[in-house]
């Protein structure tokens, strides 16, 4: 059947290509900062294909439509845009041609390719220009053409902004500021561009509302020695905001006023970027400006990644406190998952908003940190489930619950995934789940050098099952911000690093999850979540020694662990953290069943 | 007291620097293949400083003179170069400039820098160069200056060399050649150029004598589409080997005409080197003629490293055979030692010279692999210990005498560290040998994913040792050639890897070494050193898993070893291993006391 919806609408995307004297317009899936969640208004390639997964890439000429995705949505992409002519290009499968390749081999010499380059990285900008070269492509990124077409479009997100305070922060807008100008004054740039929105939220000690899960405001920065200007909506500014901006001298600017600032710019001295967090046309602004005013545009780390990694005493204090509170609500949850199940309705969806109205009723509570996931059995398996109201499956008191979640909080950002035995399980699942535990618990209890990074340490949580000739296809941790998002650089605990990809030191302070799996398709996923904090050991002649404490303090399902596949010394480390969760979470759980039940379930084995 | 030797060769240096128009002259520490070791012929810098320790770099201008070393060699650099005048610059010492640093401050605009560019890898130079180009500082580096002064130089090693069979290489030059050239055509090369000389001898299946401990000949190579060239010094090419080139299609030209022929190529198509073996001056010339005949120089890695890293199977079927026959005049060895200590005259030297014997007598011995380290308890824990005839310790019944050694046999060449002990040893020794040997049981026993390198697996090594605040500071393992050097490319297990060192992932066929140790300056020193060989296990949805397989068999020393300090996991590793050291070994050794003996050193704890 037609999709007449979507022809329409593609035929007035044409026109006004037409017009602009575009040849192939490219839309991808981004907003302007490159956020792991894209509002509504951003959803352009959805709007002209139909397809609304979290990854694709719509491109459309005068001829033709075509839309790259991931083997994860090959299926669910054909449905969506049957009708649309549209055609799917299935990525990296043999013979499909990646975008580069098809613009390459369909584009004429001397044609426009048309974007918006505020959804465009500058890595895949640049990239695009210098493989069409060769063709005299030239690119045209500073119109949206879905302005023009999309007439109900959503509007910006837009909510207010609120100010944290400097006492729950730890350290002041000033302090912070001022080493960021050091660090400024080291790269030898006298004005710092910045487009990262949990960086400028951490540095403001400002939160916002604009992204899914992720308490950012929409805004960039530009910071010279002595001035600091922020970039929102007008609308998102609280009569606090704008008093607290005023006191610590944050100039405010609008968020659409952006590119006509640079563009305004009379003098900046040397400018400093960080390309992977800017997008294309930020940064070609930046570029032309920086050409004109015959000063350098200087391309490093934003000095504010490190910074904003290594938490300060005070947020480590008030992580460690909420992580704590996090952990005995799921504890409660667990308990409730157990004992409820098969006497209950209960399906994956409603066990997390059970476990999702627990977490909002804490103090603090400002949002989920992501979206809840919960698995039964063998959904559990697929690494992208999200089950919803109508679509979740009816958990019975067979086999396995998975449930991998966190929240928001005034004093912190969680992260945890418990995967709980609801019923009959194999031995084959003890042997994988004993694995995984014991992989979690050995990298936890890991003592290293001042210099590793994630890629030395990752070894030890896979062993236990690269030893059974298993592996999962995901890294085995990542940062996690303070009050902030749930995914946070630069360290990334993983095997191997493909380019672009930051291998950074473990350094003390950092957070990083730790969360080996076990994913059988068809049958189980495993997957045991702990957030672990770096600290700092003894210095000596060798160097400086690291290692990990626990932030996450919950139980790990002993129906599902077989001590004959652990050696004493895992039996050990499981006996000792579980002796932890029962110390630490105890007191904080008022029903005396839980608590009872916690201590059987934290007993040694 | 002057040195009058020593400056009157300076004196001449310096006045044929000035007929040459050269304002300062570099003397480092190589051959013109960076081998690892240097043959008297290349030991300029000793003969104008008088200081000949392994490492340094001597500077010379018509005011000054300057000598680089670290931190090993400050006090004997300051004793042998008392009354030459010269100055010791102590690398990496505060407020000490690096060499670099002394040209550029001193240099003045428009001199010239001279050196022979044939012992100075290409990155030196360029570097060199680079750096002092905002000097306009210019470099001369055709030129051996030493040559003119040092006129009872001895001659450039000059050996005969000798053929292996096919079948002992499993593989024939023209199978060999033709991988090659199949590199060179996805490279888009015409013509490679080959410095390295045992990926020469390789590629060959030739073998040579020219460099200490490596079974190597003093060459070069020229590939092309459909001719080899071999530059070699004439008085080495006996019969044997004229015939073999001959047959196989091996063209000979003299060492020394190395440089001429490169100017003299009329045509070359585009021109493979590998940078990092190739001297400064062979690559400059390959530019010149590269730009002169309108070719590339294309700089990638030497195709031969890799193919001579992983071992074919008849390489493997010798190199176990080998193995397991110098594994069991090890353990005969190290019977002796601790029968014998402390009732015959044992010093380290005369230790090391018994081994050496014992090997020399094996079938097809060639060389020992390197010189044997033979250190006795607080001597063990300095890392480049050398025990002379003169200087040697005593070996006492008491504590432990480490000894590293290997040789070359016709069907491989060998390493292996043990140590043992000869007498009574405090419970901090056993701790930390009992960790050493934990690690170094641990990885051998890893599974891993292809595409893992040696950082990936390294900790596995460490892990026990960093628990303990203690770190070794070296890798944990190096490859190791086939009838050829110690230590070869490009894999290297190591926990962090600085600019320039390969992180190779680990391949089947892959030969590495296993070492991890604990010295304790002034009191011990533990190196406990196994090779493995990489085997390929399993190929499934996860990709294909890689484990090792141990190459040495040679008993552990259980007087050393706490099982307190070890999991149960260890434990059975350890009596694993054991067992397999007695299956295998026990064979080979004739003597019914060793036999025993060897049966209870092998015991399951």
């Amino acid at each position: 059947m037609e999709n007449t919806v979507v022809k329409e609408r593609l035929k007035r995307l044409r026109a006004e290509m037409e017009k602009e004297g575009i040849n192939y317009y490219l839309m991808p899936t981004s907003d302007f900062h490159n956020s792991e969640y894209s509002a509504d208004f951003f959803k352009v390639r959805e709007y002209f294909c139909g397809f609304d997964g979290s990854n694709g890439t719509l491109v459309v000429s005068q001829d033709e439509a075509g839309m790259w995705t991931d083997g994860r949505y090959f299926i669910q992409a054909e449905n969506q845009m049957s009708g649309t002519g549209v055609k799917l290009y299935k990525m990296l499968e043999e013979n499909v041609p990646t975008i580069e390749e098809y613009l390459l081999s369909n584009m004429k010499e001397g044609e426009v390719l048309g974007f918006d380059g505020r959804v465009v990285p500058t890595g895949t900008g640049e990239n695009l220009e210098s493989k069409l070269k060769e063709k005299k492509v030239t690119l045209k990124i500073d119109t949206d053409l879905a302005e023009r077409v999309w007439e109900d479009r959503p509007p910006l997100p837009c909510h207010d902004i609120y100010v944290l305070s400097d006492e729950l922060c730890g350290r002041s807008f000033a302090d912070k500021l001022s080493d960021v100008r050091k660090k400024m004054a080291e790269l030898g740039a006298d004005t710092y561009f910045l487009s990262k929105l949990d960086d400028i939220c951490w540095l403001t000690n400002l939160r916002g509302n604009d992204v899914e899960c992720n308490p950012v405001a929409l805004c960039y920065a530009c910071i010279t020695m002595d001035s600091f200007t922020l970039f929102v909506q007008d609308k998102e500014v609280t009569d606090e905001v704008k008093s607290y901006c005023d006191r610590v001298g944050i100039r405010l600017e609008g968020y659409e006023d952006v590119i006509p600032f640079v563009q305004k710019m009379t003098k900046s001295g040397n400018i400093l970027i960080d390309k992977r967090n800017t997008n294309f046309l930020t940064y070609r602004e930046l570029g032309k400006k920086a050409t004109e005013l015959g000063v350098k545009l200087i391309n490093a780390k934003d000095p504010t990644e490190m910074m904003k990694a290594c938490k300060n005493e005070t947020e480590l204090r008030n992580i460690r406190e909420v992580y704590l509170r996090d952990s005995a609500r799921l504890t409660e949850f667990i308990y409730w998952v157990k004992t409820n199940v098969g006497k209950i309705p209960m399906t994956e969806f409603t066990a997390a908003m059970k476990l999702d109205s627990m977490r909002a009723l804490l103090p603090g509570f400002i949002e989920l940190s992501f979206p809840t996931i919960s698995a039964y059995n063998a959904n559990a398996a697929m690494a992208h489930y999200e089950a919803s109201a109508e679509s979740a499956a009816e958990v019975k008191a067979k086999g396995m619950l998975l449930v991998d979640s966190g929240a928001t909080y005034m004093g912190g950002t969680t992260d945890v995934t418990r995967t709980m035995v609801v019923g009959e399980i194999s031995d084959e699942i003890k042997r994988h789940y004993t694995a995984t535990v014991c992989g979690m618990l050995r990298l936890a209890n890991a003592h290293f050098l001042e210099g590793c990074t994630g890629k030395n340490v990752d070894i030890l949580a896979r062993e236990a099952l690269w030893q059974m000739g298993i592996d999962y296809k995901h890294g085995t941790g990542h940062g996690i911000g303070y009050i902030l998002n749930v995914h946070e650089g630069p360290q990334n605990i993983r095997w191997r690093f493909t380019s672009g990809q930051n291998e950074a030191p473990l350094m003390p302070g950092m957070i990083v999850s730790d969360e080996p799996g076990v994913y059988i398709e068809g049958s189980h996923g495993i997957r045991i979540e702990n957030i672990l904090e770096v600290v700092s050991g003894d210095t000596n002649e060798y160097g400086h020694f690291l290692h990990f404490a626990h932030l996450t303090y919950a139980p790990i399902d002993l129906e599902a662990i077989d001590k004959n596949y652990m050696s004493d010394a895992d039996i050990k480390a499981l006996n000792d953290y579980h002796k932890m969760v029962y110390d630490k979470v105890s007191p904080l759980i008022g029903d005396e069943k839980i608590s009872k039940w916690l201590k059987e379930a934290t007993r040694a084995i």
